[in-house]
């Protein structure tokens, strides 16, 4: 606290602040054991309200991975994956520490997980049910990369107890407009990794999928979200930034900016949008 | 990571950037239970060992306080203090979690805690016991009360490691200037609480406080700490930023003060050391 966290403000800032050239990170002990769980809901919302309820007792889970319908059934077409039937919601929990402490933590968590809507409930018990539980996890990335020649993956970012009317919203937005949207993510976190599957070798659905995608981000933000939460902006996102931060806190950015960076040469056009008038300014003018 | 960190920026900066009208926060859940260790030790290098060896393994404490032999001397002079003769160090370490779990996260700090030089490890199995083992600790602050007029309280941070090489040199200070100096605080964190303890009414002590705060102050620095860790700096400390910060830096953050609070109205005078001329600069001009 003497001074300004500097630190922090240069975290996140896509190299657009400073050059990092030495950093001193401070390590957590690696925990002796993990134990790994699957829980099967039949929709995302007891999935998220499952969620709710591991986040608010004592043991909090080291891994809080889900998967919605859409994922699951992207995983059932390309990868063999034992998922119950009806499956509309899937959540992976990992818990770690000492050894002897994982039984405790395990049944913790299981109990919390438990509620209207589960379908199925796995604690592995080996490591052999370890992989088996991940499997339909793990199968994702593959079966996206199948179901369709382009993927735009955003991962957005929406308070823990908004994911089910962001689930539900995107699934209207994807029929409206034709394009399919597969979710997973962090629900411990509410990060969620969307996925607009699309053929851009298809006019209709070329045309389609920026127009999904602006939605999408529209309801990001209506439930109080983020447009990113650890992806980044970079280029690609730019544009979107200003619909997040208004006008007069994205102006005191491009001032700090201008500290740093007077002559606009750290990391130029990233991360901001555009000037009103349509040039990017990478030197951030100072104007006060 | 859409825009930058403000958040981060503004918490610690003692109002010169912001006034806060609202802050949202994450809970944590409550835990379920909590168990008290307390172990002593002939000096605190090996104190500060055992804090090595505890923060090491996988149980991180909720609580890893120490008092130095200055602090345990004091406390034995003006209180009942039930603590092992030729105790040079002492610890307090709290474990929480669900209660099943404390047996096994007490022993695996304990665990930790013994080694060369320890002189007793007690942990407590019940409230009355959680009683007498604090009793020192917190004794310690009403000591401080009754050993001297004034007293003179900073809170340094140094890495952990560094330690006992902060007691040892705070001690040769102490003896150098004739002033008392206690000291305690969070040793997993390396926050150190040094008590300069006098009576102004004496010219002596009233001449020799000042510099011996001057030089613990520059002990901490060649140690690679913090002149503060959680007090801030306010007024008090204003005049001994910039041996901490260098002038570049020091620069840097006065342009971004100028950023939020181009008028200097924002808690003016705090934080910052005067500019060379003497005057204390509120309005941090911009100088590009």
């Amino acid at each position: 606290v003497v001074g300004y966290d500097l630190t922090r403000l240069v975290v996140g800032s896509e190299g657009t602040l400073a050059i990092i050239t030495e950093a001193t990170l401070k390590l957590t002990p690696k925990p002796e054991a993990v134990r790994t769980l699957r829980a099967v809901y039949a929709d995302m919302s007891a999935a998220a309200r499952a969620v709710a309820r591991v986040m608010a007792q004592p043991v909090t889970p080291c891994a809080l991975e889900f998967m919605d319908a859409s994922a699951i059934a992207l995983v059932r077409s390309y990868a063999a994956a034992d998922i119950p039937e009806g499956a509309g919601g899937l959540l992976m929990i990992e818990v770690d520490g000492p050894a002897a402490y994982l039984p405790l933590a395990a049944e913790a968590v299981a109990e919390a997980a438990r509620g209207e809507g589960l379908l199925g409930l796995d604690v592995a018990e080996d490591e052999a049910a370890v992989e088996r539980l991940w499997q339909a996890r793990k199968a994702l990335s593959p079966s996206l990369r199948k179901a369709a020649p382009r993927k735009i993956n955003e991962d957005v970012v929406v308070p823990v107890s908004r994911i089910p009317e962001l689930i539900d919203g995107l699934r209207t937005i994807s029929e409206r407009h034709g394009i399919l949207i597969v979710n997973f993510g962090h629900a411990g976190n509410g990060n969620i990794h969307m996925n607009l599957l699309y053929d851009p070798a298809d006019p209709r659905q070329a045309e389609a999928a920026p127009a999904c995608l602006d939605e999408a981000f529209a309801l990001v933000l209506r439930l109080e979200g983020t447009l990113s939460g650890e992806h980044g902006v970079g280029i690609d996102k730019r544009d979107f930034v200003a619909r997040e931060i208004e006008p007069v806190t994205l102006e005191l950015m491009r001032r700090i900016k201008s500290q740093f960076d007077p002559h606009g040469i750290l990391n130029p056009d990233k991360g901001w949008p555009a000037r009103a008038g349509g040039a990017p300014d990478a030197v951030a003018e100072r104007r006060l």
